[in-house]
């Protein structure tokens, strides 16, 4: 009995799984990648952030069924004295189509009544923009829509196509050659030989591979000849990224496989103290995984789902998470109505320990909130509402390990946000950005309630011209409050690229169409500022009233042409290839409660706002100024 | 605005879907089905119950690395006086290596030590069968593998290729044409267009439609011309199973759909109670399902989600069950060894509201176990065991509601389970039978540590020549019981086709080589009454002491030659194609608490024993006596 093998090693399975892992991490090496078309994408791993290429909706568009409408000739129209439009004075539209000049607003269908000869009445003014989805309300060109390693979701691909994006980078498939080796082997359906095994392993494995997302490759059976062996695994570990070899990985008289490795490569593990599956092997040859699998079926299944399905997946990368329901605190007043059973799409963060469910945009056109939310919240047809504060169910479509390890940002929007939220995971594995877009002072409130880890700022005290700190201490007093600082940006006015209306200064706002931020937002604080400064009347000036909610919807606006200029910052300026009128520097920084400057994740981020990839990604940009990113400002309110 | 469509219903979620179900009622029609490789059928449905064509192991094989013995020629072997085998007295083999006659045991390659010149000295006597995996240990021909209705994993491919199955009938994909329509589409990656909107929803439908099993076909989109929408929707529903239209379904003057469909079908219901979502269309036309989606992207997802989803299901069956941890209680003592972690197969069922989980046999070979299993119990490598009545984590890999409607019946083996496991779900839906096959005596023990639901049972009473009576009044007294009659059935002698050695009566079993029941099975019971009536001495029987599991191990053990007879039923020789020596007819009954009567499973079981379907099946397998099967029998013990 000679050259028998029979002593393995006992090594408990946690330990195991160390040390290969250990093993294989010198061999660690960036994932392969391929492009295919995003219809194709399902399921795929992004190895890049994806940005839009295209606004969603592509033009202002009407955002009901009815008639387009200048809104000044609407004016004094109401119950006791109904207006008729004459046929030019209006367009028919339905849900979708352009609103162009010189129509500004639509009228509900509902709300009309034929007047004749194509005249229609109406009673009831048309306030400018009303029902009208603006260029970019969905998706802004540049804005990202799915972060590297990312595990692209049917959701996904409508919003990547909506976003002009058509093929998309992933990673490509893990490929695992399956070995089964045995002379007595036959393959299933042969004719029946005396001795012979039906050889089924391998096509249970081939299965298990491709439920993991890997590309299987089943190879002829080896016959126990140790040279046919080693030579086989040769050429597997050197064409695939990774091998399964199935039995002889026992102590039998012909049981090769264990020196065929530790002649190629290295035998990590041999012997596991599991049963089944004891007998399994963990090597690594040409850099490559290579498990020894036992011969018995439920050895072989034990042996792949512990070690097997693990090296897959981090070879693979991205997760497979299943729709789970939690409980979490809503952290703002929900209203519905008795009409209908509603699905509002969530963010969920854990701040100070609790679950936390901030409701989104609402608008069954915003398919970027779908790719943003973390799961959904129902309110039923009988439930006229939900109070902030109370614990409802929470339909999460995301992994509740993740959400520990995500901060909550909601404030101000920046384009640094999706560039943070794309760089943390890739230095800081599993820690993640999760910003929602409200205006600096709807942030600060949502920092109040509890339900954001930071507020991303930039506040002007109009009084003493300093930003954040004045406002912070108002908003918080006899709280100890922090100031993460971010890059300090450049505010200006956006115009058309060439500036053809040749704006110069905020005083040629009056003579031209102007998109302004909504109430709260950092920027619209400094334009009034400036305005005030300069003694310009706000009523002075079209448009005023119209808001957009993000830098980058007041940069579409003026690039559709639907306005002709906005307030903003300069990256958003150039990511739309627009021309920029320098107003002002600002300080653009991150509020929090300063007991959050201990926890793992706002670490993170310090170490991420002072990162010299994060400063590169900025000058790149440009408008940002580096110096002092990532300081830390510790104010006593 | 002529021809607009205002008023949509308000049907409240619920209500809409139980009117679709309704509607849909009559049009229902068996799945189409297809052959395909079993390699390939990973997660496809089966549209029949699969039974093996061979036994695995094909022959009997050394369960071990070691050598093959004639145990009658190692007596004596001991310590003390140790044993040389000369070269030719034995063979050595490997694990899984045929073990033929005259060979009938197996010594471990570590028990050898070697003598020189091909001989060996042995140390202990192999006991007959020692180390041996009899033909048919893990599957036995004729044996259900899988059920129909079931859904294929990656371990029933590796059962079904064991058992000789190469080719696998399957439900076929259910086809779903997905239609986008509107003129102002263009395609993703189109030059833009004045007005235009790209057309993405038709791709998340489509990604959806293959998450969910579906073959998904996207049509060219279709410009709003109600000829054009309407043919497309009617040439869809003929050739497809299900038909997705994206948008055209609210009140716009260009939404031709509900009427289209209203020409060409029934709508069931235009506008339902939910936000987003409310103007989804579901109706019908050519018998098939058809649901009008709305054109925003998020309404899209929530109405494919809510109503396609559902029906999709509805088409294609089978329902995906991922893995989850519960907490049951042990039914049986569970000792482990320090040296390792165990994963212990187990079978978990409800009863008396508690969750229950017997183990399954351990043997690193019995791949059939993993398919039978419900899931796992982790005993820990710190861990020397678990006492029963205890509380563990189980990792099942069912559906907990699954578990809930199943019959967990633990005793003695017989087709007819297998026949009733499989007819049992197609009569009373989610209705199963989950068998463990220990004897009947254990299912008696495991009836009364509240284990099972059921005990099937053919125990004589010797004293009184009566079954199952006698023995219930003994072991439950004072309890209220009782007995569902099983068809008789006819016990006998199993033999090689053609009875070549002349097997008349059990007084010829001294002369040939025998093949027992375990010890328990009410076969033996039967077999030791007969041989005392006979006056039959058991020792003067080879093989008394060879012990086989099942009516149809014995039948693999005769077929193969490795036994020349073995006691058991008709059919279980039919199915084997051996001769059969009728012993007498005896009494297969189901004992159970008369408390459980009133469940709806086991309503279900008594209805399942008087169909007129399991009756001609069991006509068709010989050996049973229909007359009175599914009679209750109370007895107050």
């Amino acid at each position: 009995m000679s050259g028998r093998n029979l002593y393995l090693s006992n090594i408990p399975v946690e330990e195991a799984l160390d040390r290969f892992r250990c093993a294989l991490e010198p061999h660690k090496r960036p994932p392969r990648a391929e492009e295919i078309a995003v219809i194709d994408a399902l399921d795929r791993i992004t190895v890049a952030a994806v940005f839009a290429r295209d606004n969603s909706p592509l033009y202002d568009s009407a955002a009901m069924d009815g008639i387009a409408v200048k809104s000044a000739a609407t004016h004094g129209a109401s119950e006791t004295t109904p207006l008729t439009l004459q046929h030019g004075d209006f367009l028919p539209v339905d849900t979708g189509d352009t609103v162009r000049p010189p129509f500004d607003a639509v009228i509900m269908a509902e709300e009309l009544q034929e007047a004749g000869e194509g005249n229609v009445i109406i009673r009831q003014a048309a306030s400018p923009w009303q029902h009208v989805r603006p260029v970019g309300e969905d998706i802004v060109q540049g804005e990202m829509l799915l972060p590297s390693g990312h595990k692209v979701r049917a959701i996904d691909i409508g919003v990547l196509l909506s976003g002009g994006i058509t093929r998309v980078a992933v990673r490509s498939r893990t490929t695992v050659a399956i070995i089964p080796t045995g002379t007595e082997l036959m393959e299933p359906g042969d004719a029946r030989k005396e001795g012979g095994i039906i050889e089924s392993n391998s096509r249970m494995l081939e299965a298990l591979v491709r439920q993991g997302g890997g590309a299987p490759a089943r190879l002829a059976p080896v016959a126990d000849e140790y040279e046919l062996i080693r030579e086989t695994l040769r050429d597997a570990a050197s064409q695939f990224d990774m091998v399964l070899i199935s039995a002889g990985t026992s102590a039998g008289r012909e049981d090769y496989t264990a020196a065929a490795l530790r002649e190629l490569g290295e035998v990590v593990v041999h012997g596991v103290a599991m049963k089944p599956g004891k007998p399994v092997i963990l090597a690594i040859v040409s850099g490559k995984p290579v498990i020894g699998v036992p011969g018995y079926p439920v050895s072989a299944y034990l042996a792949y789902e512990t070690f097997g399905a693990v090296a897959l997946q981090a070879l693979s990368g991205g997760s497979e998470v299943g729709m789970s329901l939690v409980r979490a605190t809503l952290s703002r007043r929900l209203v519905s109505s008795l009409k209908h059973r509603e699905y509002v799409r969530v963010k969920v963060g854990t701040v100070g320990g609790r679950l936390i469910a901030t409701p989104l945009a609402r608008g069954a056109g915003a398919a970027m909130s779908l790719v943003r939310a973390d799961g959904f919240c129902v309110i039923e047809q009988d439930c006229e509402g939900i109070e902030a504060g109370t614990e409802v169910d929470i339909l999460l479509c995301r992994d509740l390990e993740d959400l520990e390890r995500t901060i909550v940002s909601i404030g101000s929007h920046d384009l640094i946000l999706d560039l943070i939220a794309d760089e943390l995971p890739k230095h800081f594995p599993n820690t993640r950005l999760s910003g929602t877009h409200v205006g600096s002072m709807g942030g600060l409130m949502a920092l109040q309630n509890g339900e954001a880890h930071i507020a991303p700022i930039h506040l002007l005290d109009e009084a003493s011209g300093i930003y954040n700190t004045p406002l912070l201490k108002k908003l918080f007093p006899g709280r100890q409050m922090a100031l993460i600082k971010g890059p300090a940006r450049e505010q200006g006015i956006l115009v058309q690229a060439g500036n053809p209306l040749g704006i110069k200064s905020l005083a040629d706002l009056t003579r031209v169409r102007y998109v302004n931020r909504q109430r709260g937002a950092g920027t619209r604080v400094l334009l009034d500022y400036k305005l005030k400064e300069q003694g310009i009347d706000p009523a002075a000036i079209r448009g005023y009233e119209r808001e957009a909610a993000t830098h980058m919807a007041v940069a579409a606006a003026v690039q559709s042409g639907s306005a002709d200029a906005g307030m903003g910052i300069l990256s958003a300026a150039s990511a739309m290839g627009l021309d920029f009128i320098p107003v002002g520097k600002e300080e653009y920084d991150f509020a929090l409660l300063a007991e959050s400057l201990e926890t793992e994740p706002i670490r993170a981020l310090i170490a991420m706002l002072k990162h010299p990839v994060f400063h590169q990604k900025l000058e790149e940009m440009g408008g940002y100024q580096i110096v002092g990113s990532g300081e830390v400002v510790r104010i006593d309110c």
